[in-house]
């Protein structure tokens, strides 16, 4: 299966801008890249690339004061098969997990392990470990969390969530994140392009925020907010939270004023974005997915 | 000058136990080591050793039910010189900060940047970039918290400490790194061993926390907490806040039962612990430098 | 000076909904009133009245499923006068007190004053005492609180006020408020009309909130939002905190789907409406001045 | 059945420091004294009586700079049942409450009945309306919160009960009461001596909360601490939580010295509390009981 995978991000800058962007296709998935994955700015920006400490491909710039644009358009292969669930996969001993592991057993900005011991046991302690406790921690999100783009915000945590009751994608891997953390699964966040390829198709298009939890000896992708195997995940970055892996970190203030993203099948020709015309799909501001930490 | 330097921490823990300790001297101080820096444990266990992702040197082992004691001595060389003060260190711009460092103006666990914004601005927008801007918060911070052992708290941030006013060590420097971030300048959490050399002696003597800035091309020790120059820090571990250099991380209740720690300069002969008979120093319990994350 | 005064408010509501509103002019006032102060409701409903325990004037129905509409139009005399300003009214010493003032020193639901006992004496600590410090904490807030009606939420206290530096105008007065408590001054909330009249008019209109501050013998209104004298107050309604006077209390869901509001001088005829329409001023919805506290 | 009740609790107050006492037997019970209820003051202070806005009768004085010593005896007459229990008892539609019930549907200090919306229907939305959906919510209260007197905090609200799962008597009941709101039924806060009458007796003895609800037409006792029918209550004030009925509340700093307590059976002479030293009894500090809220 090919995937158009495309995005069109445009800031308002008061003033030059330092930013770092984590946009493109995790490394792991650039051997299946059909066409270059390529961020273009507008202005044209002096662009340079770094690896992160989790392993994500990013860039950095300074863009000047004024409008930015942010845009890529790529394809990529996919098997097309949906996540893999396999119930067998059985809880590493938290003695026998790799040292690289125990980092993501800790609290994190989003994730308040030291939090949430109490209230995870109370929930969990009884459930079969491994693969049965991971889907039953995605279950009880997906049940008892309510989505709503308009209670975003950029500072909510899992405890925020827990008591809140309400949220976007990244709010219920947050929280699934730091139960199975606290039941000493290791977790981390996965961001990336997820079509809505078998399921309805919801409007506008977005990026997607999942998780991934350690099992056996590999990562598994969950999803607490979808709570199903779905198709054309294409991971561009993971990390302990969304701070680690904002789309874009803004140092100094940038408002959000269109925001556009592609992620479906592409079945003969590469013409499949245009039945969506960016100027009509509705911007999406105060998006938690961007991040202004200092200096806003 | 020489530096004593010994632990001697015990647990009493319902269940075996997995645990990481970070309790070495930093491996940038090694060579000023007269005495082989070593994890002992009581029981005798398998201890491994690994690096973290910050360049920590760091234990794992399961500790069995029952009691544990964790001790150590060894001697270290110190300049005997203050904290270096450098008024003219330049703050440098985010958009020339080496890739590394960007990861100390992020949001943490325990220290919430993204809260912080209007706060920093409000407080320190009009101050002098640079070490005067890093010195002003220091200053703030240390006249506006007061120190109380009895509020100590493991689960304390940075936010807590800004509208509670009071705190232990590791408080007063966890918000100052987050208005120092908040302020786009890197920083980072410090643990280490800090003698009361020079100043008058405060008992039980304990580990001790500060904090780094990055200007200029190096890193430097500030420290909220006594805010004035000071003799024999020697570094153990450096991460974005404490969870990531907790002196012990227990996966599992662990009960502190014993807390003993000497820094002290040794003037002749090896015997300078002895005044200190750890039976009459005030064990410590709660104490926030050890963390329970999950299982508990 | 004619003031004339009027709303309409319009809720949808899923199922029959019990609700109490608190639109009444203030019973101090009812003197003033030269056209009846009536809750019209359409549906008409069986509305009964009671006075509770701040000597409020309330109304109780139950709303059918549906469509409400809650309006009401009146004219009343005003002194045209500016707050009075006394910088000579005395601090009363808290053993001095009426019995009936003590329980505006407490903390309630939107004021934690247990919680800004540091805060406030760092901050005020050195004011002088009476009208001097309730005028220093109305400029503290005044300038380090931003208005956004974008961020209001109707969960938000005085500490979130303190911490996020931005709210609407109950936030502004709920912070003051606390403030005042933590330095043994008497403080309520108020909620009324208040018109833009001697200073530019900001559209579209709405109810306001202040408080009132017991010095010498009596309440004197201010105004952290606004921080000037103002002309026309028409009270309606004092209490601890919002919680005790919302415009409107829902015991079950309602959605606000229009808010209009009235308040100015009547020159000549009572034409004066005419030229702002309901239809164009913009509905502001997430009004935190409501309430639905339960069953929502 | 007749009750011993006594208590002697001492400050150490660093500044002259007004105070409010609410240590009386509830006027309701004012009929069953054997003995008077007087509050003796060392030193001798002017010591004055008023009603509060809830009917419970209090005490204001002013204490000096230095010791002070509170406390009484007193003998009263009890029934020796325990607490009613009704299942029957129906919950009341909001409509048809009495005016004075509803303030006890809204949020204060330590109920933020407005965040637990969600939680409570998602609890507790299920389960038979009345007596059973209160019994329902103790149940669950005690069966997830932990007690544990080192975790006593004054400022801990029925929120941060339900996230920390930890708490004091007060605590277990502030959650309770919350929840009931949420779910539209009316409940209040109770303070008052509870002897270990018919069950194994605690020491040292304390003062006790529980709560009360409004079913049919009466108010009703429920315990989430103890939850089962105990006895003698004997009540002492009753409020919308613990900040409207602290035992005392201090308008500066005081330093709580000595806390003595007794309530049990008076079988045959009146020698009941000779067996127990208060010399011996452990002086429990940081009580929740009591307020320090503004100046301390």
């Amino acid at each position: 299966m090919l995937i158009r995978l495309a995005y069109d991000i445009q800031f308002d800058l008061p003033f030059d801008t330092p930013m770092v962007a984590l946009l493109h296709v995790h490394p792991s998935r650039t051997h299946d890249l059909l066409e270059p994955d390529e961020l273009h700015t507008e202005p044209k920006l002096d662009v340079t690339s770094y690896t992160d400490g989790f392993g994500n491909l990013c860039n950095r710039f300074v863009a000047p004061a004024g409008h930015l644009r942010l845009h890529s358009t790529s394809l990529i292969k996919d098997t097309g098969l949906p996540d893999v669930v396999n119930e067998l996969a059985a809880e590493i001993p938290v003695a026998e997990l790799p040292n690289e592991m125990l980092v993501f057993l800790l609290s994190s900005r989003y994730c308040e392990v030291d939090l949430f011991t109490n209230i995870a046991f109370q929930l969990f302690g009884q459930t079969r470990p491994g693969w049965p406790r991971v889907q039953a921690i995605c279950d009880w999100v997906h049940q008892h969390i309510t989505f709503d783009y308009q209670q975003a915000s950029p500072t909510k945590t899992a405890m925020n969530v827990y008591t809140d009751r309400v949220g976007v994608c990244r709010d219920f891997q947050h929280l699934a994140i730091t139960l199975c953390r606290a039941m000493n699964i290791p977790a981390r966040y996965a961001t990336g392009y997820l079509g809505d390829i078998g399921v309805p198709v919801r409007l506008p298009m977005d990026f997607s925020a999942w998780f991934e939890v350690w099992l056996d000896d590999r990562w598994w992708a969950f999803d607490a907010r979808n709570n199903m195997p779905r198709i054309s995940r294409t991971l561009m970055a993971t990390g302990r939270d969304a701070a680690d892996v904002a789309l874009t970190t803004s140092f100094g203030t940038a408002y959000l004023s269109h925001f556009f993203v592609v992620t479906e099948e592409e079945v003969e020709t590469p013409t499949s974005q245009q039945p969506l015309d960016p100027e009509t799909a509705e911007p999406m501001t105060d998006l938690p997915y961007f991040a202004s930490p200092p200096g806003a």
